[in-house]
């Protein structure tokens, strides 16, 4: 890839994501595909990350996200909280020196709790390393397993990780809600009745009542889909103590990103949109200039 | 069956429970089966109905549960909360006269929320009028669909179900956690944990946590299945606001009965065990006498 200095891959559990970065940022080529982790069986990495660079060019490489943990190409131990860029930069596991490495995860463990991440923290750093998010602020990274980040300082401070996007898609496609949840997920009414019972935190018995308010006709079958959506959103929302004062920067896709805000915006909150690529390819490129 | 008045079905989803009864109330033979009305086709439930009379005697049936649903036998409507066995005997679906009928499920709609049952009704208002529950009360039926209802006066005033048991499942079969939940789920400190956790209310952020306490060396592995029930059952229970003095009535079989009691009891509440055989029995039984 002529001009391109180092390649960067986002490489989750289902998909994975290739930038081809120029020194100053710029991303030449990008390129995004369905061979996460699951899809490559055990010793093939190698030979997946031949193949990248035989598309891209044979550049130094840096690898985030789940290709670092048990079941990807190398375990990349957890960084632990509170951890910069300077940090992931120091702990970076090199399959071949100069050549190619895995960016690690981050955890969070306290006397109450534990917590992990990893792929995020790239974007969550890299957001307030380009300035498109304070260096203290509450970061929202929504999707199946959606994380919130307390930064402090530009460091990710805290975290937790809440089962949302998960639980939604075990509701659609596996319960005694399924054959309900078939209209579209969509800002409107429905949604917004599903984010404001969640604020009484009786998500198990409003769950059921999703199905019993159809069959005693107090809802549209059509509306359920959007309204279980409003439910764990909004509870998600609430279990953050997301409030009167609250700022929230999202760093979504625009449909969950209207969603969250909405959740957000009822609950006295207020939420900035962040491009979530952005901030990702801000972040690597700050690691790479860190030990190249 | 010699000596027996009428024939009781428990026909649920999964499972039918047919007891032959005599005029005392005193059971004089039961079966429990697998043909609940998922394993019937349309059509065919009046021919179950005559195997079920070719092995117990032509006698009286009367049924409860999910039969009287859309995908049952013929629907029956709802009944309004408050109700008692006198509502429900007014209001049983005969599908022969004096001879087949199907007891109509429950309804509860207020302003905010709507719920329905289907069965455990009878078992409610049977252990109320058997004398195995007070008639002032707030009785719980723990499984795939948990039931809280307040008695008053004998009848039922309200409820809720909460979606308990359905979602334990599906977290232990298809989530991100299911291949830790292969452990024992039993009162322990794993699940005490657990219910401890839940007064929290941060359910979402929780589920996820269980996993992470794996990554990060904080909990065996083999915990996981108890300490997800308890978070669970735990949230249940805050749900319906039990604390210091709250007295649960628990219609329940031993395994569920004893976590539920844990439950209760670390909310400052106390449980009662009641058994669930006998109070559908007795409910069943005042039911004939009704209408006999």
């Amino acid at each position: 890839m002529s001009g391109a200095e180092f390649l960067a891959v986002d490489w989750g559990t289902t998909n994975r994501r290739v930038y081809a970065i120029a020194a100053d940022g710029r991303v030449l080529a990008t390129e995004r595909d369905d061979r996460g982790i699951m899809a490559i069986g055990r010793g093939q990495f190698a030979d997946e990350a031949a193949a990248i660079r035989a598309r891209f060019g044979e550049l130094p490489m840096l690898c985030a996200g789940m290709v670092g943990s048990v079941g990807g190409w190398v375990e990349a131990a957890y960084r632990p909280c509170p951890t910069g860029l300077d940090d992931l930069a120091d702990a970076l596991t090199w399959i071949e020196p100069e050549r190619t490495a895995i960016v690690p995860g981050v955890c969070f463990v306290d006397a109450t709790r534990a917590d992990v991440m990893r792929g995020e923290e790239v974007q969550l750093l890299g957001a307030v390393a380009a300035g498109i998010a304070p260096g203290d602020a509450l970061l929202c990274q929504p999707g199946t397993h959606c994380k919130w980040a307390q930064m402090a300082g530009g460091r990710i401070a805290s975290f937790r990780t809440t089962m949302t996007g998960e639980l939604f898609s075990h509701l659609k496609k596996h319960s005694l809600l399924a054959d309900f949840m078939t209209g579209e997920v969509a800002d409107g009414a429905a949604f917004r009745d599903g984010v404001a019972t969640a604020a009484n935190r009786t998500l198990l018995g409003d769950l059921f009542g999703a199905r019993a308010s159809v069959l005693t006709g107090r809802r549209d079958r059509g509306e359920i889909a959007a309204y279980v959506s409003g439910l764990l959103i909004g509870s998600d929302v609430r279990e953050q103590a997301v409030g009167a004062g609250t700022e929230v920067y999202l760093l979504a896709d625009p449909a969950l990103g209207t969603l969250y805000s909405a959740a957000i915006e009822a609950s006295g909150g207020t939420a900035v949109l962040v491009d979530s690529h952005d901030a990702f390819v801000a972040g690597i490129t700050r690691l790479w200039r860190l030990v190249r």
